[in-house]
């Protein structure tokens, strides 16, 4: 199957699997006989939780056969008025499709521009790397989509939750004054977080 | 201040002008405001044609949003027993999700190893960069694929016709030697794709 | 001698001209004699403001130099409690030296773990790329930082005020689901952030 | 010779020199002193084989000083009539200087224009990445090439034993369909490839 | 929090930590919860000695918590009169503050033009990729740069000493026949960088 | 659709226009119909100067169908005792093979070890990007080299040029301290290199 000597294979594989190098071209086929094939993104979903939101990642740690080959996928399921929390990846552009339903889709600019627009089956969007954005269900039925990123691992910074669930807890003084607001507000959106 | 004849600058700017960028990070949010949003991924798709499969890309060139973004995805529709051809993206990997249908999927490697699987809906594969793959539809009914690509122009390289149908043609001699076939052979499989 | 319809080569060109190109390593020296000096980081910079915080950068935007080389710096200073906002920079890591003062740095990780601590003048932090970070001056007097990213232009995600302030306005469903509060909370939190 | 202690160099070595990471740019000289000088590429090389072409190549896998540092090269050489068969890098641009002789080199576009010149000692050509291409020996005498690659591991699928001598083998109904021909060609053709 | 065995975290990071990838974008937040503050900028510096400058370096090998970040940063301080000899960096373009002094400031483009300025605290310069630089304390008192790089490891070629003092030594033949001078004149420079 | 000024926009676009893209991957094919075949590399070549030695360069200045394909190559040669002069490549790894004569060939790492062999006709040497390197044609006849780099403009910093031949000169006071010698022995090289 391979010139190369198994020992050597082994050699190549106990550290390629699980060094994350960075996003760049391979430098070989692949890492071994990985299974290039991935069952994993698992349809249908649960959605029933509080954002009427579920995502099924096929990445790295889900699907090691995608290592070192710099791309990644997402299956998103909405129940109806299911939010995808604002959230940016940071080691990604996204792009997505919808499969099924009516989703509003939106990102924010470095500027604070939205741009956003409600899109159907067979319609797709694009969000440049590392910028917010979020997706809400507003058609009657459940939504589906699929998503794709330029990384095997694109990180996900869920913005509610990272500023007011984080562990240790981000200071009110820094919240107060950047949000604007007061120690109340801050501790009952923390409270909100709290596990 | 700089001893570069101005001649020069001009050369380096008319060679710089075309030059397209490449699949590295966006250095802006994006270049202008292009429409970040699609619908070209045109569905259902045509697939009356003699391979049986339609292709609908979203790409920097149908979808001007992603310049500079490094990702781009399709919409691949297969009629039952369709085929699309070996080929390889000579500037991406590839991955893909099952939307519907049943799929074998195949890729080979560098060194003439075929990885294959049949795949169903809600199943996904992976195609390292640049190695030749293919897809069939092997259910009874349509099939359907959502493919992702880490580069905004991936490019492909259909080999039946890239290796029999290119315009000028590559000599038989070339052909014949390396197939390990005869001039008869050849000019049949060139007559399938002449124009 | 090639197939490409001119109109396909103009297409090209039309989206090239505006692509910036990406932060990999330059292809020349450098572009044309752009002066590689600048004296723009403006010290002292006026932190009278709601923050308490002024920022004078040193981007490809307002040192052109810097064009193609893949860096950049900023001059931070802060007002006693002067708080830089929780933001992202899409395209870069961030690493940072403390000039003056006691400035206490954080930064969370995309599984929301706050990773902080107080640092005087003479010691360093680094925020990975893409992740939220902020900076507060808890020190007596003034505090001032130098900040350097690996790209020409980062951009910043600054929170507060693409949550809250954006233009449009992100719809009240997409934050009160996800903040888990009330349009009153939202209503209160936008207005704030009203131009 | 370095201040890093052996010990840790040596860790490093063991992780550098089979990590087949990304071919950015190096993040160190080298690895540790391995040989940054290669006999291998072997001249004169034996011809006398089915093609009339012999490869002598220089990359990671037989000469490791190339680790990480994003470059290999290989001395090609060709008996009369010789041709290196259609077949593409999947990682990597290649370009080439002929030493001896005079070479048909052709390479094929992704929409299979075929770009072709015969070139002769001190010529040169290029290759853009992961396109088709081949030579062929057209002069009385020997010819030999000196190629290089924008990649440690630029790998090679060569088309005529990928698509009808790969184990296992690619079904006839997907070849059959695609190169518009029958299961007899298609037998005949795989015959010419079994081992 | 990750499905992820420990066991399978700690093989990560044994590999990880050590293994020097490309810089190109990190595949994860970070390896593992390395200190991501250091101390080690170390002002002020002992600055007597030969040349009259001394550098602390927060590179990859002194701050591990920059591995995979594609960053670093030196703090750089002059006696009056004291000279950074010229060098170039292999893996990186650098950029600088002045926070206290004045400080000559030079660059050399590959066509052997000189760009230089003196500049003063709070001025900022730029050292395009590879290029051959240096700077001079040419104010009364002591001065300090904050300088940065686009490397976690940008190495140092320090001129004098690499083609001067090298071990083992260049051959008088190539120093006097490219530096256009004698032996005699050789083997004195050489004498004064002998350990 | 976008709050960002004309102006900003034409500003950026401006910046653009100039700037070379990286030597990343290409996002096409190639850009337009450059030729992809080059006769340049003028064999053979006048070596009847100061050094004894000639070079040939195929980069994207002199061979255009280069751009944006990350690869370049020169043609060298030697008359006997002709030495390339110790030089470095800011934007490149170097491979080169012997074609003809014996070539002493030697580079010097970042802590001033030099790394030297003679080597002779299908040998093969590689330099690390950005280190300096010379070599020194030690046979009896003329000597030829075929060299490769990873960059369509590796660009070249000619070490006793840079420092002795500058225009304008690197002052006296950075020269006589860092290279530990007299304003004599400067001005005695500075001499030489006078144009």
């Amino acid at each position: 199957m391979t010139s190369l000597p198994i020992s050597f294979l082994l050699t190549l594989c106990l550290l390629v699997i699980p060094s994350l190098s960075s996003d760049s071209d391979p430098l070989q086929d692949f890492c071994v006989a990985s299974d290039f094939f991935f069952s994993g993104l698992g349809i249908p979903l649960n959605t029933s939780n509080r954002n009427g939101v579920a995502v099924a990642p096929a990445n790295v740690l889900t699907f090691p056969g995608l290592n070192t080959l710099g791309l990644s996928m997402n299956n998103v399921e909405f129940a109806p008025g299911g939010v995808n929390p604002p959230h940016s990846h940071p080691r990604a552009t996204e792009a997505g499709v919808v499969i099924e339903g009516s989703v509003f889709v939106g990102f924010l600019t470095t500027n604070n521009t939205l741009f956003s627009k409600v899109i159907h089956a067979g319609e797709m969007f694009v969000v440049p790397r590392g910028l917010v954005h979020f997706q809400w269900n507003v058609g009657k039925g459940k939504a589906r989509l699929i998503t794709s990123f330029n990384s095997q691992l694109p990180g996900s910074a869920v913005l509610p939750s990272t500023l007011f669930g984080s562990m240790p807890e981000i200071p009110n003084a820094v919240l107060t004054k950047t949000f604007r607001t007061d120690d109340a507000t801050v501790n009952n959106l923390k409270s909100k977080f709290a596990v």
